[in-house]
């Protein structure tokens, strides 16, 4: 069996969580199995690293940026292959030009090609462990880049599906983080909420992209694209935790998997605005020039001519977003421009839904029973989102898990 | 022109001086020449690396260790080349494997083998700035590896050296440091030492290989075989420094051009020996197998058919090898072996010794006028040392330094 085992900042946060790791990773390789582990950077290294760029320019360019905090995770990969060694295994690190794990040239947020299978194999087919580097690859020219944040979940899917061609016997993605595993809510939310045994890709891909942070959304994305199962778990102890993976037809049997919040976006409105062609392009170029990424957009029925239209933008961005706008009320292509920061977004996911109608309506009613005013919908062939007053969120999910009757035992 | 120019780690040992570097390399190279950098650690970041590695196991795996410390200079080039490019200048930090600097395997001190220099140049071409990590290479397997400590020296020259082939109009090494420069003597010793303009290799390396912290011996060889002039200079101020170059004709002129000393030594003497062939063997094969290094060695005449040997080891070693060499005395070998960690050795250093005689003689009458003990001497073709007591270090170099008139101008 091959197991890819990635582990977080917080699990090799310190010498003595490395130390675990290395214990974690030894068991796995005495039980036979060949092992690569994907090592992050030590928790609050690639901080103090931006910091320090930060104290000696502005603006650091972004090529040089990627070289600075690349050595976070290369540091990590030295103490787990020193930890490792002195326990008696053979244990390389390998950073990114030895692994080859080749990007493209979008420095801080590249995106990966390719990998050559072959140093990694050869390595293992030694006996020993490859810890390789998380979270970077080199370009085509040799330079080195990074993946964005989080990118280290990418890094440890990507490199199992580029030794899956040579897997005779199984192969699996563990992922260790500092939960258990993916839960049916929030558990700080819903003290009720189950750990889930297994999750579509696709499930797991539509909560994380709407406020679950247990998995990068990318990574999900190359597990589904590869087929890569995807175990998600605790460094922190040994129980069995979730596992990511294809659809199987008793799975539809579920309507509603999981229900996730994001407390991280904020509401915009245009109000009065001239409804005709090209006034979407009008509100929305300027933002997406700024490089502010819109998520729900609502336009209401046309009035006289006139329409409002709301949106919703990255909680981050939300000041800068309503700058640009008003530059539409001064050139009176509309009347006025509000937002509102406290929202929030909760969103039942199940493929369920696919087969089953009904959801939607279900939510909104359990919503309405408990008083809960929602602002916005929008839903997609797995999920239905809606957004909430902030001060609404949490009676929201809990109202929603008892009503799909996620806290009970299966 | 091309200028290779190596910043130490107290030269980027902060932020702000890590701007002051970036204006002077800046300078360079506005007046229209080619500049490479080659970038330390961040002065006590190496330190800060090992101590991490040693928290973590005991004896940290030498591969893996040089992964870790790698990093060190990897954040120094990213810093630099940030700031450059900030200022406007065209600026590529390089690692190991960008630069190809390839070396044997021997893990923390390893050997260049070779450079590929057609990297480097296509930055150059490119016109920029090209910021090279010192310190470090890859062996021929993609595996990091360090050239041990005061290596970007090295790296330096290497550097020059490899690209020289290429260079039109001219070619120096500049090795910017916290001193002005070589000195005719330590001036926290003798005031009145000089800076000296010009030092060939053969005296640089003998004083350097004596106990002058300046330049490291390896980086002399290098510039040696290769001929790449070397300049040492402040990164603190302006002025010109020391060149270390080829010797030409007027150079033996000066008889000693220069007085080093070393604390870090201690001398141990094996007394009543038997003295038949062998005997040297059985006492310095087992220091040889625990790896410490024997420098001075004196064998006293033999009487009755014993002799009575003396000679110096690095000081950190002295307690290590006088347990070992007791080892003799249970076997009978010897009758008493006695140390004393309190020595000195005084250099007195210059290629005019080859064509003039009498400077040992000189030397050892001026100690002997100074009531100066002289414990052992070992001399080469351009160098005399002497062993004294560490209390009469101070005198001797001052009496030295007055003896052959090196306070006076020329």
């Amino acid at each position: 069996m091959l197991l890819v085992q990635k582990f977080g900042g917080t699990s090799v946060g310190t010498i003595e969580r490395i130390s675990n790791v290395a214990r974690r990773v030894a068991e796995a390789k005495s039980k036979g199995n060949d092992v690569v582990v994907v090592a992050s950077a030590m928790a609050g290294e690639t901080n103090r690293l931006i910091d320090l760029a930060k104290s000696c320019v502005t603006e650091p360019d972004p090529r040089e940026l990627d070289v600075l905090i690349s050595t976070g995770e290369q540091v990590s990969t030295a103490l787990l292959a020193m930890k490792l060694t002195s326990m008696g295994y053979k244990a390389r690190s390998l950073q990114n030009h030895q692994v080859r794990l080749v990007t493209d040239s979008t420095f801080t947020k590249a995106h990966i090609k390719r990998i050559d299978a072959q140093k990694l194999r050869n390595v293992l087919k030694d006996g020993s462990i490859a810890i390789v580097a998380g979270f970077q690859g080199i370009d085509e020219q040799g330079d080195i880049t990074t993946l964005g944040r989080g990118g280290s979940d990418t890094t440890a899917v990507a490199i199992a599906a580029a030794l899956k061609p040579y897997v005779k016997s199984g192969l699996v993605c563990e992922i260790y983080t500092d939960v258990d595993g993916v839960y049916t809510a929030d558990p700080n939310i819903v003290p009720q909420a189950k750990k889930l045994k297994r999750i579509t890709f696709e499930e797991m891909f539509e909560l994380a992209s709407s406020g679950a942070k247990v998995l990068q959304t990318r990574s999900v994305l190359f597990g589904m694209k590869f087929d890569i199962p995807i175990h998600v778990r605790s460094s922190f102890n040994d129980s069995e935790g979730t596992m990511v993976v294809s659809e199987t037809n008793d799975m539809e049997s579920v309507v509603v998997t999981g229900i996730s919040q994001d407390k991280n976006e904020a509401k915009i409105t245009v109000l009065h605005v001239s409804d005709r062609p090209g006034i979407a392009h009008s509100i929305f170029a300027p933002l997406a020039e700024a490089e502010i990424i819109v998520d729900m957009i609502i336009q209401s029925a046309s009035s006289q001519g006139f329409t409002d239209m709301s949106f919703t933008v990255p909680r981050g961005d939300y000041k800068r977003a309503m700058q640009i706008l008003q530059e539409l009320v001064n050139q009176k292509k509309a009347t006025y421009v509000t937002g509102d920061e406290k929202i929030a977004k909760v969103s039942v996911v199940g493929v369920g839904m696919r087969t089953h109608s009904g959801v939607a309506a279900k939510m909104f009613k359990a919503l309405a029973d408990a008083k809960i005013n929602i602002q916005m919908i929008s839903t997609s062939e797995i999920k239905v989102s809606v957004v909430v007053n902030e001060s609404d969120m949490k009676k929201a999910v809990e109202v929603l898990h008892k009503e799909f009757e996620l806290g009970i035992e299966r």
